[in-house]
């Protein structure tokens, strides 16, 4: 069996591709990074356990691409770009074929976003991922969870809920057919962190934050850290392709509060409309207007014509959850 | 059951000391740090496993110690200043005493050497940790493992081999009285990271790494990466207390291929001596001269009258040890 240290420099190991912001890449005690002048660190970590995030025969090339998905999302709410990540693995095995189908997964996605694999360790133990990721923001200019202000609008970018579809789905909570699930599923397996949007949106939107525990959740991060409440018109939330086809009473709860989204979320002052859709489409990615941030705490919902609505929502918790 | 964010609140967060250096603690999607004009940024990932490098009963308060350690001994082996460190967390439930007793001991750790939490993760799973640590070092300055130079002395801190003899008397491989177990148990689960030194030694050594998997294999990274030889004088090794009282036939593999010393290895040219003697003096840790770097590859190992050991040693190594 090949030792760690062949696994890792076989399939991770690769040369930084930008000597002055990465001077020194996997190999030593620590690796170097040399943000620019003006710059802060954005850095953020997430873990990813078999049975809890994924499925214990999940594919290693999908699995690869959304473990590093999820962290360059958190990136994105930040409106930082990315620059690199450590990753930290502890396998049952060292089975070649899995690791190769991983990091390919992984670092085709890396290489899409200019963001190199900097270290990490590697360990005998039950499946579980740990990435730590790096970006810049441009000191002040950092997109905060607690930024929002009585006023701003609510902005979702993409669409929510197909990601819980295929869950409901695979867990035959629902019928759903072969080919929607398949679609579906892709949300769930593939998430596209929305970088380059949450880049453009810097010295536009206040607060934000991404979406992957629910819209109700995360949103809810927002108005606490910022001291205000919301007003949500669940009928206006972009429901994927797929869960459009489903009634309300399917679509409301998926859209507020189906995690694994991997949306962003953010607020910005309704002067700032024209600059938000602008930003947007430069991105060549939708945002619909949801709501309104108030100063009264709390969340509400509301249908399409105003009237209250009293959803049992909980977000997702990974202790809380049954 | 508490919620994973309020276990994170409850144990883990506190404000950063140094808002200049992090502008943005825990609680956003990534926190902000802003290192200094002219440092870089070292850092490093380790992930610890249950049954793999820590006993299954073993006690919160050390393990929380333990961890933050081994991720402080990556830095002193850059000679980087100790900035910051995310941490992610999977449990198998949320204990809370479990986890006061964790966060106690890797807190104070972290006070001890300026060394703000700034973020992480939690989520339920096999007991696993894995910390992401971040350190200053003046550009062109850190320690790395492949700047080590023919003719170059070759030195170690502290003492070897003491926490390999406590897995023995663990194991039952020898017996131990209960006394001196317990005193080399302590350098097996309180391991004192050399961060004083490592930042002493800016400017002095040449290359260094910390010894972790064992003197000769961790040596062997500086050698390959470097592509220079060595020559080690396996009776100068400096043993710890317990093991010193052993004979050589144990003292010398415990010494060069023990494990968890976390000590420093390092080199410098013998021109050198006074400096590395007045700093090492000046962090209160004793430094011991063990042997030279050659041009010619691979490591020679000699005893005390310059006759050639051959000593079966295999470094550890968690994919390929039994």
């Amino acid at each position: 069996m090949p030792s760690e240290f062949d696994l890792i420099a076989r399939h991770f190991t690769r040369p930084p591709r930008d000597a002055a912001r990465v001077p020194l890449g996997v190999g030593d005690d620590c690796a170097l990074v040399a943000p620019a002048a003006g710059m802060q660190l954005a850095i953020s970590s997430d873990m990813l356990v078999e049975g809890r995030h994924f499925f214990a025969q999940a594919d290693p090339a999908l699995l690869g691409h959304k473990c590093l998905a999820v962290n360059l999302s958190d990136l994105a709410a930040m409106g930082a770009r990315p620059l690199g990540f450590t990753l930290a693995l502890a396998l049952p095995a060292a089975d070649d074929d899995w690791l190769r189908a991983f990091a390919g997964g992984m670092l085709a996605l890396a290489d899409a976003h200019d963001c190199d694999l900097i270290g990490g360790d590697t360990t005998r133990g039950p499946l579980n991922i740990c990435i730590t990721i790096f970006g810049e923001v441009p000191t002040g200019q950092a997109l905060r969870r607690d930024a929002a202000r009585s006023g701003d609008d609510i902005w979702i970018s993409g669409t929510l809920g197909d990601a819980r579809l295929a869950l409901a789905g695979y867990r035959r909570e629902i019928e759903l057919d072969a080919a929607s699930l398949q679609r579906a599923g892709r949300r769930m397996h593939v998430p596209m962190p929305r970088v380059a949007l949450g880049q453009a949106l810097r010295g536009i939107a206040h607060a934000a934050i991404d979406i992957s525990d629910g819209l109700v959740g995360d949103l809810g991060h927002i108005l606490e850290r910022s001291g205000v409440g919301a007003c949500i018109d669940a009928d206006a939330l972009p429901a994927g392709p797929e869960l459009a086809a489903h009634p309300s009473e399917l679509r409301r709860p998926f859209a507020l509060a189906g995690g694994d989204d991997y949306e962003l979320c953010f607020t910005a002052p309704a002067s700032a409309r024209e600059s938000v859709l602008a930003a947007a489409a430069e991105c060549g990615t939708p945002v619909t207007r949801v709501g309104r941030i108030d100063a009264a705490p709390g969340l509400r919902l509301v249908d399409r014509n105003g009237a209250p609505l009293s959803l049992q929502l909980a977000s997702f918790d990974h202790f809380a959850s049954p």
